[in-house]
This record gives structure tokens, sequence and C-alpha cells, in this order.
């Protein structure tokens, strides 16, 4: 395990700033951010001040204390249970924290609420920890994350260029008659081959009228020739999500086909010409909306054209699930997408094109340049 | 999309008979329960009476109307954002509910509280939804849930031999120098081609005192000569769960090692012997504690021998989850895993064999007979 102190500081004196008690970790991304490697119940407790704990189940405890460097991170493995160890090492904290945090005598401790938090622990915490108010992790820990630092861009480009091996390889089996589940099984294999740790979310392929569907999961019957074929890979490596969607056609689109792919492509081109540091993904959807309405396809522009990503698959500015994020300005170092919904025309089919991006001071970095080559010769 | 009326009809009865006014489902495993497929953002609203109600995006209203029986379903794309379309169709519901269902003015509503429903979902609903209580729907669910039919009991048996195939390559791959990412992505492969969508959990790889970890992920260093290694494989199939643990010995195992694998061996033979309707798993961890006592193993024992599994990797009596499922009785036609926790000496090692059961009258079917054959010749 490589602790990041720097990073745990800083959460710290943000805490500490916001009179907060602790942070209490039951996410993998955070999980990963902090302690440089993940498990399956990651459990960790980022106290104001004072040595990170991990929290482990007995029998986890010492192949833990192994792994970390001694004595700056305390373990505790389960004795009256990891619920009441946690109630009572908040307890204490709270004890020596300034007496002016509390407001109506609770203290505030965050947690992250993301897709990886299941509603019933975090009741569960509630209930068991009456004297604590619960807030979301998010102000304190948004502002390290979204910024990436060198050796996270690495990884993310790694498994952006990993996302292209999958797709080179869906891209080869694409033809009449191949199924949706043949493409996902290849393209996994491909990517795991190549490093992948697996995918952040299921990988989507879709085919015909299915390719209307925001994230249709796999059709279930195979391509045909001359229809649409949406594919959209999500590799991580180790924690970090790549984000590659390509739409293709099996032989000569039709006119409608043909038009939805040229305005996306120019939905890509206007957006990238946009997107720099203060801009909002509301902005980026408005340049989306120019083109969109250019070509007739207002009434079936859906708006998120672009979200974070890094440790999770959706970060802030998370514009597609928390409606108020998508009036965050980007910053620099920040890593989006664009090319997340699709252009459908219901009923009939769809296009996106999506890929990521590091927001450079004077417009967007690509992480990886892969082709957008969306006929595939019958 | 083959609508489970059948099923949907039991709900409402007991949604009548606990005066809740709808069940809002933000879960896969609920969605595919009743609606026998899947979607990314699955969304449906389950009114005390009347048809069902999904809610899509737009665009992808036309596609889901094609897909259901005509009439008996309704779909509702975005207008004013899902959210708002909820609220709404939440007030028009209990202004038909007997007045006598609210208390305080608030009529109840049940979700999911599961993995797979994200905490900010469930405080973003509270929010909106000030007049309704949101209450689990975890009693009304669950007894439909919980018990098999031989439609399910079908797809889960050819999940569990799916995941035997798998274990059977991994075993193969199992030679010193080999990685756990190597296994995982052959075992992977495996699963896949022979029709799994994909696994429930990440696969569990873990070599040496790595095994002592409950669920340790991906060992970061080849296997050595002499290591236990612990595979835990959870392949899907239409969305249905498999869970097959084994552990193996590359080479001669030491005595304590040896050990371990035949006190592993006899909690699986007593706990198999005593499952039955009626008893609790609290009951079979009893039942493993004598086999550990007698092995001089008794500190190590890490409870909850069993859970519940089906569309859910976890499913009631999730007993290592939610503590008061331990004294849950089995019934006729649960599907039970035994097997689930490690036997560990900490710092040393740990050994597990999980296997999947359903509950007959008389005692335990095993889904899928796979071998326990640990030692694998050097």
């Amino acid at each position: 395990m490589k602790v990041r102190f720097d990073r745990i500081a800083r959460i710290q004196a943000a805490m500490r700033e916001r009179g907060w008690i602790a942070i209490v970790i039951l996410n993998h991304d955070d999980y990963r951010y902090l302690f440089g490697t993940d498990r399956t119940q990651p459990r960790a407790l980022i106290p104001f001040q004072g040595p990170p704990e991990l929290i482990a189940f007995t029998g986890e405890e010492p192949e833990l204390r192994a792994s970390l460097a001694e004595g700056k991170v305390r373990v505790f493995g389960s004795v009256g249970g990891q619920i009441h160890d946690v109630v009572g090492r908040l307890r204490e904290i709270a004890a020596a924290a300034p007496a002016a945090w509390a407001s109506d005598g609770r203290f505030k401790v965050g947690l992250q609420m993301w897709f990886g938090t299941p509603a019933f622990l975090v009741d569960l915490f509630r209930q068991v920890n009456p004297e604590v108010e619960v807030v979301s992790s998010d102000p304190v820990m948004d502002p390290l994350r979204t910024i990436k630092e060198a050796d996270e861009l690495a990884l993310m480009t790694e498994a952006q260029r990993i996302a292209g091996l999958g797709m080179d390889r869906a891209r080869e089996l694409l033809r009449p008659g191949a199924t949706a589940h043949q493409i996902a099984t290849e393209a996994t294999y491909a990517m795991m081959r190549a490093g992948a740790e697996g995918t952040s979310t299921p990988i989507y392929v879709n085919f015909g009228v299915e390719t209307c569907m925001l994230h249709g999961r796999l059709s279930p019957e195979p391509v045909e020739p001359g229809q649409l074929a949406l594919i959209d890979l999500t590799p991580q490596v180790d924690g970090y999500c790549a984000n590659l969607a390509r739409t293709f056609v099996v032989g000569e689109p039709d006119a409608r086909q043909a038009e939805l792919i040229a305005t996306y492509r120019e939905i890509v081109v206007a957006v990238r010409a946009g997107m720099r540091p203060g801009v909002t993904t509301s902005d980026l959807d408005g340049m989306a909306k120019g083109v969109c309405v250019a070509h007739g396809f207002g009434d079936y522009q859906v708006y998120g054209i672009g979200h974070g990503i890094g440790l999770r698959f959706e970060e802030p500015p998370a514009s597609t699930i928390i409606p108020p994020h998508k009036n965050l300005p980007l910053a620099e170092g920040m890593t989006v997408t664009i090319g997340h919904p699709v252009l459908a025309i219901p009923g009939f089919g769809g296009v996106r094109f999506e890929d990521v991006y590091r927001v450079g001071a004077s417009g967007p970095e690509i992480l990886f340049d892969y082709p957008i080559e969306p006929i595939i010769p019958a």
C-alpha cells in the first residue's frame, strides 16, 4: 500500500476549515485515492487530525498491517463488530474536537453518497450514530479528486488506450450475424489481456433501434446489414476509468444514418473548440445545440454532452446525474468526456462518439486519439 | 420483454395489505424480476393498483413501448424530467388511495435500499417527495424473491455450471508463476464464452497470506509453489448469480494447510447435514462452530457460513450484511450458499469451499456438484 499522506493531510485541512470531525470511507474510489490500493469492503476513517484508520475484519488485520508504513496508520479488526468500533471511535474523535463545531450537539461527518454507497449502509450509519450529522463528503473530496495529477493522467491514458484495443477487436467482429454478447466477450478479453482489471460499467453493444437507448446493455438479436451499431467500452486500470464510444454502420449508411453521423461529428468538433477552463457543461450543451438545430435535430438533443471521469465512471461535473453540476465551471486539470448522450431519432436509431479529454489551459487535450471511422465495408 | 404480471399482482396485493401506495423500482434485480429484461437505468413504478409504469428517457420511449404487451404497461418519457414525472404520478396515486393509509398525512412508498441503490438517489427521492414516507421494499419483495421458481432455478444452475467451467480454466492455469490477473482474465473469458453476461462481483484470486482477506480482489504477485490459492467466481446468466469458491495448493500442502482444508471439508459436510427448512444461518454457524472448535480453530471462525443468492449476489438471508438476517428461518425453495466465510489463520492463510444449494424439504440440493480437489500436483 502506498498511503497518500499528502492527500490525507489536504483533506484533514479542508475538514478542519469546515468543522467536520471525520470522513468515513466506504467506497473503492476514495479508498484507492487515499491508500493506493483496493479491497472488497474498503472501510476507513479519516479523523480531522492524526493518523488515518483502517477498519478490518478479524483475520484481515495482520495482512493489512503488514502492507502499511509502520505506525502512521491505525488498523483495527472487529471486536464488537465494525459498526460499533466506528461508533466508539467517532465518539472519541468528537470528544477531542472543538465544541464550536457541533450544532445542536451534533458533529458533522462526511460520507460519499455516490453509486458505490448503498443506501442501507448510510441509513444504518445514521441510526447507530445519532449524535452525528451525516453530510456529503463531496465539498472536501471533489476539489482534490477532480484535478488529476500526472500519475492519474497516465493511468487514465493507459485505460483509454486499452479501450481502443477493445474497440479494434469489436470493430473486427462487427459483421452481419455477430451477436452483441460475442462482441462484448471478445472486447472484454482483449482489454483484460492488455491489462484492464475489468470494466467500470457493463459493456454496451446495441444494434438498430436499440441504439436509441441511452445505455442499452447487449442487444438480443445479431446485427443485420445496414444497422447502426453502438459500442461503449469502459475498461479500468488501477481503478481509473476509460470511456470510449463509437457508432458503426455495417455497409452503406442510409440518408438518415449519414445525417446523424455527420451531425455528431460536428457536435464533437464544436464542443472541442469551446471546451476550456471556466466553461460549464451547460455551455457545452449550448454549443452542441447549435449544431443539432442546424441539422433539424433540435428536438432530439439530450443534454449532458460531457461528464467528469476518473476513479469513478462519472465524476463531477456529473451533468447527467446531478442537475446542478451542469453549472460547475471546468477547471484546468479536470478530465471530462465529450460525446456522452446519444443523438437518436426515436424509433429509428442513434449515434454517439465519446472520448476523454483533459481540460488544458487553452483547450481540451484528448487522452488517446482513437479514430472515428463509422463505416464498415460490408 | 416478458412482463411478469403474475408477480406484479402479488406485489400489489401485498402493498394493499400494508397500505403502501407504490413501490418505485430503481434496481436491476427487481426490474428483471418483474419485467423479464434489463436496461442500464431501470426505472419503474408499481402503483398499488392498475398497470405498472415504466419511466424512460426521451428517445427510449418508442423502443420500450415496442417491446411491451400493448396497453398493459404505461410508459412515460421525460417531459419535466424523470424526477418530476414520478413526483406527479405519486401525487395522483396518493389521491386515489384510501385516506386511512396515510399517517401524519404521509403515504408509504417502498424502495429497495440494497447495494444497487445509491444513497444520493434515495436522499433526492425523499427531498422531492416530502409528502411520502420511504420504507424498505424488502417486506413485500423478499417473500416472493427468496423462493425460487423453476425457471429461476434453471438459470441459477446454468450460472453455477458456467462457474465450474471458469474454475476448470483457473485450475488449469494455476501453476507457479501464474498471476491472479491472468487467471481472472482467462476464467472470465471462459465463462463469457459459455454464456455468462459477466460477473456479479469482481473475480477474487488470492495467493498466500492474502487468502486471509474475506475478499481480496487480485493478488499482485504471481503464485509460488506451496502457497494457498483461493478463487471465487460469480458469473451471471440472465441476471442470476452463481457463487463458486475453491481453495488450492500448488504442490504438497504443509500440516497447517492440510488441517485448514480438512476442517473446511468437515464444515461443509456438517452444515449440509443440518440445512433444512426452519433452520437459521445462525444455527448453521453453530454446526460449523463445532467443527472449528474440534480442530482448535474456534477463535478463527468468521460467522455467516451461508447467505441467500439469486438476482442479487447476496439476498436474504444476508447473514453477513444484515445481522438480524442470521435469525431468519430457511424456507423450502430458497437458494443459499454454504462456504461463504474464509477460515483463516491470521498472517498465514485461509481456506473456503463455497457452493449454491436449494433448500429442499428434506435437506439441501446442490445446484451443480463441482468437485473439491484442492491439491494440484506441482
